[in-house]
């Protein structure tokens, strides 16, 4: 029983979510809502639920992976009183208030709710270097972890079931601002003829540099002690328009670069042009909670 | 004659910089705007120049490190002929057509122009992890290559006078894509009370993995061939707003992230939804050279 698991949703994660859990000889039921997707699982021995309410009855543990949450939304409500007694694992990428409302969804109708968000692309899925993210019930993520173990590298970050999603809305946000960071770069670049293959190595080695100061930067953010001698916030907002200025002639959009020059100019005009650029966080946003 | 070397400008990089030469050994003559600054450099040995002229022909290699290329433009103007015969290695922060008029001033005065980027911090100055471009005249480069490797590793990028600064705003914005994605990041976080602490080690294993992958990418944006089956620009720009509605419910600013999300819709409204990510570089700017 407890080797027995349903998945909800074969698109290009879902399906392999399935084909992991079939991988290591799990009892595993499929259903998707364009029902041809689950030939090829089937082929390798997934059993088909013909409905959604049958799928989840299907096993104790129920894995979601639709494109938004509320899709999942829609696919819970339409199964009704089937969900007493299971535990549904929502993989869908969402916010954390989508989750708290499907945690609240879940329970009201006497099952038990984990909310999770996948580090990974799906050729990645069932190695170790796909990490997991979850949080929402302890207990159900407990009973489970073994089975979830099949997906990747499972991590419990908390009781609140909004946590998997900020943690991971959180890890996309600092890929994006890595990712915009990169292109623009080579926007530039590739204006004086320079190869993207060429630059690349280079911008790996250092922004693995800079990285590793992030620590000290982390350090400075809770304590609220931004006090620097290395790097200060009016250096930065004297040498950014340098990169504006540069796009400019070089003929490259600037609309990455701007809003970061904003809050640069911010930070020193509210005076704290001595402090690390780790202050920046405190012009972001809400105070810690 | 070879192991002679002028330093202007000592403030904190200029500083690092007389430093290391001292420190392997060579004769160095230091200039500042304010000359108390020389006090220290001369304690160890410096000599110190009365004048910018003096300064500049005390030596055949002359470093400069002001703060932005308008002082740079100012002291060589006012040192008028004595920049005959010199080589001029300007290592302050500035843009590619700065670089490029400074080496027109240095070489309408009989001169040898070569621009440099500092990809450093002062106390890595004379390490070798401390890389420092340089870009000009490759003939005066060579001739003080083993001089500037008392500065750091020294690598040259071309002809061009404007490329090493190029490569350095290049390398900076990559850079401050990663600090602006890891703010964001933890400030969504810690509205729930996450520690940067915590999750830190979290983002630094998962933007290195995502930077994995950026060779791959390179390889479309050389090539012009973006087509992908893994991450699609439809899937990132259905996915990106969570990001945005997340900062949202947070309380968290999200005019670091609202760039990214109309660039994303502008590539899929072009007709781009099935290529990879890296096809926003097309997006960004002028076509490749
Ligand atoms: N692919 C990745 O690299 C990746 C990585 C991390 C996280 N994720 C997340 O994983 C989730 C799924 O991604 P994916 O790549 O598998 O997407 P996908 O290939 O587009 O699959 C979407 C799935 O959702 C189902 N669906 C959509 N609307 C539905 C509805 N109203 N009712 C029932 N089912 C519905 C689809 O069913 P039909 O077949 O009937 O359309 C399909 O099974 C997303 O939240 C995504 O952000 C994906
Ligand atoms: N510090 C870093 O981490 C770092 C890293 C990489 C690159 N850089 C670049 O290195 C350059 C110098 O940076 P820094 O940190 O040394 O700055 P800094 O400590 O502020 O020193 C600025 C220097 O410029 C001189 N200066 C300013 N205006 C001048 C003028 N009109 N005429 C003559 N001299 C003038 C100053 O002389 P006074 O003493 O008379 O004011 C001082 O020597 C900048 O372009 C910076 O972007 C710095």
């Amino acid at each position: 029983m407890t080797n027995t698991v349903t998945v909800m949703g074969l698109g290009l994660m879902g399906t392999a979510l399935a084909e992991a859990f079939l991988k290591d000889g799990r009892t595993t039921t499929v259903w998707n809502r364009t029902a041809a997707k689950a030939d090829h699982l089937a082929a390798k021995g997934a059993a088909r639920a013909a409905t959604a309410g049958d799928a989840i009855t299907a096993s104790p543990l129920v894995v979601l992976c639709l494109s938004v949450n509320d899709n999942v939304r829609e696919v819970l409500t339409a199964a009704g009183d089937t969900l007493a007694g299971r535990t549904i694992v929502n993989l869908t990428n969402g916010t954390p208030r989508q989750a708290r409302e499907l945690a609240e969804l879940v329970t009201a109708r006497g099952g038990e709710y984990v909310d999770g968000g996948i580090m990974a692309v799906p050729p990645m899925i069932s190695q170790p270097e796909a990490l997991i993210l979850y949080s929402g019930s302890r207990r159900a993520f407990d009973a489970h972890k073994e089975q979830l173990g099949s997906l990747g590298a499972a991590r419990y970050v908390g009781a609140d079931a909004g946590l998997a999603a900020l943690y991971d809305l959180g890890l996309l946000t600092a890929m994006y601002g890595m990712f915009q960071g990169y292109y623009q770069a080579v926007a530039l670049l590739r204006t004086e003829g320079v190869k993207a293959a060429e630059f690349t190595p280079m911008m790996q080695s250092w922004v693995t540099a800079m990285m590793a100061g992030l620590p000290e930067q982390a350090a400075q953010i809770d304590s609220g002690d931004y006090l620097t001698d290395i790097s200060s916030l009016a250096n930065n907002a004297a040498g950014y328009p340098n990169l504006i200025e540069a796009a400019r002639e070089q003929g490259v959009s600037t609309e990455l670069l701007l809003p970061l020059r904003d809050l640069l100019d911010r930070s020193v005009a509210e005076g704290h042009g001595a402090d690390g650029v780790a202050r920046l966080v405190e012009l972001l946003g809400a105070p810690a909670a």
